[in-house]
């Protein structure tokens, strides 16, 4: 297992949650990465707080807004390339998400659209619009062999969109949130093929069930505590090499079925 | 292995291609359905001249307007119903489906979304609309076991959506199709996992490389005629039982991997 030096990284969904922890722990790394852009909906938003005070004694973190909308992506994309100068991104973690308790009885046309917007075609429009940096980072970085220090694209999906499993089914029917996801693997699978030519990795990821606002709403309290699930993803994100382009695997390196 | 009874069903997309092939193989068993419903977008259109055809020949057959919108969906259930009188109807065949050239470059939200809500949210939809009609079927019918002659819902999915074989990737990357089909096959196993307890087997196919519009519109012929797609797939729903409900299947019963 090699270790993960990434010079610069962009988290969404990162004022809270699982986003908010990532962007913590890749600043408290030994060596931490010289950006890490932390892109949210309303970065002035009453939500944000705990990552503005987190801006306030990390220079190198940038907060940036975004919401799934092709302009505001591609305005996204610009920022980071003018605080990057010449450089690349070497990681893009898409771990904004939204779900919306339903059952198949009650499912609608508007919440399978709106979850499908935010959880797999905005991964879709951000891996276009930053796959020049992405680029740029994977030619800037020396060997061929893939890896997450030189350019990936990591996808934050869920055991509850492994069509084999249909994790959590009697805790929560979610077909609008499972058909997201599942879409989503199939982003990362084609994504893991089209980007492999420039020397990008891409895989999706199973945080595991975790205590946020997401997986804790029910009436039974997630085994995972957030930092617990973010050191695992770190540490897989580490050992990803050549051979785990396309797959997915939990918080603790495990495949996840399709 | 079983032989098909069916007295009632639905075809979606039903002017053309797989759609119309299944209408007119239905039409053409020793003991034809009493009611064959068709379904396409403008039943008085261009394009529906062959169907118009069949329903001029065979007065079990009904052509019934469809498009993926609620209130049509809705609409077309309240028609079935009516037609049926008091008896459930047995088999609905989520057909219908869209796609157009794509590649993870241009894709677009547009696309994305427009595919999905035709592929995938249709679907869903439509199980919903047709629920009652499905259950009515499955308790008029003797015996507990699952059987596409009783209450079934057959998506017509694609091995192009299996994200384990991306199967002809280096002939079109269609993201948007890929995505649609991969989470048509998680409603698949969701719907399988909702129906059961009210008698319906639920399965995803996969017709094979057809010779259709949508097949045949590269450069390579496909190999696999509509006819022998179609009389592949009528073996294989004769062949479904308790164990196949929730999954996908090829035209000539081989499991496709998620």
């Amino acid at each position: 297992m090699g270790e993960l030096h990434v010079r610069s990284l962009l988290v969404t969904g990162a004022n809270r949650g699982i986003g908010l922890e990532l962007v913590r722990q890749f600043l408290g790394m030994p060596s931490p990465p010289a950006w890490v852009f932390a892109a949210c909906r309303d970065p002035k938003g009453q939500r944000v707080q705990e990552l503005q005070n987190l801006a306030s004694k990390h220079p190198n973190l940038v907060i940036i807004p975004l919401v799934t909308d092709p302009a505001s992506i591609k305005a996204a994309a610009a920022r980071v390339g003018e605080h990057l100068g010449g450089s690349g991104l070497n990681l893009l973690i898409n771990n904004a998400g939204i779900a919306k308790a339903s059952s198949l009885d009650n499912e609608t046309l508007e919440n399978m659209t709106q979850i499908y917007t935010t959880n797999t075609v905005g991964p879709l429009l951000l891996g276009q619009a930053f796959l020049p940096l992405l680029k740029k980072a994977a030619q800037g970085s020396p060997g061929s062999a893939l890896n997450c220090s030189k350019a990936a694209i990591i996808n934050m999906s869920s055991s509850a969109g492994s069509i084999e499993e249909v994790f959590l089914w009697n805790y929560g029917q979610v077909v609008s949130y499972r058909c997201s996801k599942a879409a989503l693997n199939m982003l990362t699978k084609c994504q893991s093929l089209g980007y492999r030519e420039h020397g990008i990795l891409c895989a999706a990821l199973h945080p595991g069930w975790v205590q946020t606002n997401m997986g804790g709403s029910g009436s039974q309290k997630p085994p995972v505590r957030v930092d617990e699930s973010v050191r695992g993803m770190l540490k897989v994100l580490s050992s990803l090499s050549e051979k785990e382009t396309g797959t997915f695997l939990d918080w603790e390196g495990k495949v996840v079925p399709w």
